[in-house]
């Protein structure tokens, strides 16, 4: 029984790896569509996060029949909740992919506005952020999560860099608000998405530690 | 053994309702000390959150403690899964309204700008998708949860004519960006916590129906 028991927690992790990296994807294409104005590759990320939501639900079905049959304990049952709850924030990371990908179905159809923003940036950092929570995850590696936890600021000065740039571009243009509006909505979205992996993180370490770190402020 | 289960559901129940009657107190207190630009009301959200969060942890155990020596299964196991679940968005509610109250702290100390938008409104009506949607969930009532889905419309249309007469002001006055900006904020919380009502009531009916309905449209 336990050894079946390994062989199912082995496969869920997997199984979250591959969410994970279905959703760091779909941040890159999303950016990608954004930086290129490309309404093809933003209509790919919406395609895809049917796929996202398919992947959500059979690892959560997973993670139920681990619990019926097997009635894991301790470190297991630790393992089998966090995937849960990570498995919820993967698919509500894929819907904000999915919401920068709406915008630039908005923003490639008006002119474009002049603002030398670096989403890229804020991407390939969120997209890094998503890739080693999960990692920590699967190797219940704390410190890798507390780390994780960390960069969460430099994402969060990178948006705010950003939305300097843009409330002096409405002050200069203010006839272009909406265009500009929608524009920094890319960053919030790319800092939240830096703040899902925070909870991601924060799930691994109280898994962990059994520590109750989500309410702490990190040092 | 099943007795002693079902009085430790009933206890889950009573004490993940409490936690919304928090979170709903929370909401209901941000915009009030929004409206009157009252910081004191404003710090009180803020430390109310603590407690909120002291919440989530508390009832996270009880649902561990409860899989590892019960082993629910079926539908009390289902259940069990929904709180962890939602208790993680309760907790992230409760964050929503501590970020309103944070803005609130921002706005009292800047001049007051001219904008007839109905933050109240607002707020009702998020408060009430959010006990909706744990009504439904402690008395497994599917129909309710769908009630609560639909109500997310009216919610988004709100948000959506406060960005109007929000944008409106901002090309009136540029000079107020940052000020209107923070206050367009507020709506995107109080929308956003009626998008996590909405995932609440969404755990609820595949809770109910075992059905797939948080990826389809609602018709």
């Amino acid at each position: 029984m336990p050894k079946h028991l390994q062989r199912q927690i082995e496969q869920l992790k997997q199984k979250i790896l591959f969410v994970g990296s279905m959703v760091e994807g779909a941040i890159a294409n999303a950016v990608a569509a954004l930086v290129h104005r490309d309404e093809s590759i933003a209509r790919k990320v919406l395609e895809e996060d049917a796929e996202i939501d398919r992947m959500e639900v059979d690892v959560e079905e997973d993670c139920l029949k681990i619990l019926a049959l097997y009635q894991p304990v301790a470190v297991d049952l630790r393992f089998v909740v966090a995937v849960l709850k990570i498995n919820n924030d993967l698919e509500r990371m894929g819907d904000l992919a999915k919401n920068i990908a709406k915008r630039v179905l908005y923003l490639s159809r008006v002119d474009r506005v002049d603002v030398p923003v670096d989403f890229r940036a804020m991407a390939i950092r969120a997209q890094d952020m998503v890739k080693r929570s999960l990692d920590a995850l699967v190797s219940a590696d704390s410190s890798l999560a507390h780390r994780v936890r960390q960069d969460d600021d430099e994402l969060d000065n990178m948006r705010r860099a950003i939305h300097e740039k843009i409330r002096a571009a409405i002050r200069a243009k203010p006839e272009q608000t909406e265009t500009l509006m929608k524009l920094y909505s890319v960053a919030k979205h790319l800092e939240r998405l830096g703040d899902m992996a925070t909870n991601v993180a924060e799930d691994v370490i109280y898994m962990v530690e059994g520590d109750i770190v989500r309410h702490q402020v990190e040092e």
